[in-house]
């Protein structure tokens, strides 16, 4: 990719993540992270997420772009929040989701990719890779703490608080484990200086 | 990387590929695949697989490598098959999970990779990307149908038939979808060759 392009689609990015900072849109545990990549030549962030619990109603499965959220949380959460949720449900089914963190990465070369790559998955987002190619290169840094399941239809939940309970569980564990990457990250994201 | 180091990549797996069709470990669904992409120069395919619906008992979320398999199918289900395999549950979470089907793609240079994900993607494998690089450049071809959740613990499932029934029917769902993601992209393979 030629220098021009990249300052160009660079200079794009560094604008919208402006914008989102300022809008609050941003959750703080990343931040820094973002920080650190985008002040280093060669690199810069675009869609960056620090993980989280979701309830989702779509249409069908595969059809998630038709999606309504019904909750969103970067945090633990309460049984009852999740429950709270479901009453907006309405048609279609309804997903529970927990996704790990996630952070794409514009990178100027090939070359470039690798030490980022190291970092990342030596410090937990084993999941890590190169995403798209043609003209951009992105790497997705992100790692296997996931939850993705089905919980009802067309507004009616088919779990038992003992079995949403355990969902609970299993996502609180997950978003642990995910902010304990993020600042594994964080603390590591120094070596790519060198 | 080394032309003879790629040769000698390309026939170790061919020697493992081997082995494994002769003794029926490789789902019938993607064998065309892998002979058409092993017949490419500057390709060659290392662990792949067809989807799946499995039931995994682990230790605990995270701690996959020490799951034990309760139940595995490349094909859709019956209600009775799963509930038959939670018998065998004893201690540890229970999980229920959807693969899509996965293909890793030994490939010899940067510029080979564009023209194999780019028919990946554009046949129903969005989720595909370069996933290690290093020494060896490796292709993932993946897609986005997944279930991935917890049924509950130290042998007992703690979900009612009619949620399980659910689960069947959205993992039955995304089986068929991969199956023709599978035949397309066998279909439209031959493109690599131009």
């Amino acid at each position: 990719m030629s220098d021009d392009k990249f300052a160009r689609d660079k200079n794009k990015a560094m604008a919208s993540l402006t914008q989102a900072l300022d809008s609050g849109d941003v959750d703080g545990k990343i931040i820094p992270i973002l920080k650190i990549i985008n002040s280093l030549p060669g690199y810069y962030t675009t869609s960056s997420c620090a993980g989280r619990i979701m309830v989702l109603e779509i249409p069908s499965a595969g059809e998630k772009k038709e999606a309504r959220t019904l909750g969103k949380w970067h945090h633990k959460i309460h049984l009852q929040k999740l429950k709270d949720c479901f009453h907006q449900a309405r048609r279609g089914e309804i997903w529970f989701l927990v996704q790990s963190p996630i952070f794409h990465v514009g990178v100027e070369s090939m070359e470039k990719t690798s030490p980022l790559l190291r970092i990342a998955i030596v410090n937990g987002f084993k999941n890590s890779g190169i995403k798209t190619q043609g003209k951009k290169i992105i790497i997705e840094i992100t790692s296997t703490e996931r939850v993705n399941t089905p919980l009802g239809m067309d507004g009616k939940v088919m779990c038992s608080d003992e079995y949403l309970k355990l969902l609970v569980q299993v996502a609180n564990h997950a978003i642990e484990r995910s902010d304990k990457k993020i600042d594994r990250l964080n603390t590591n994201l120094f070596q790519l200086h060198i």
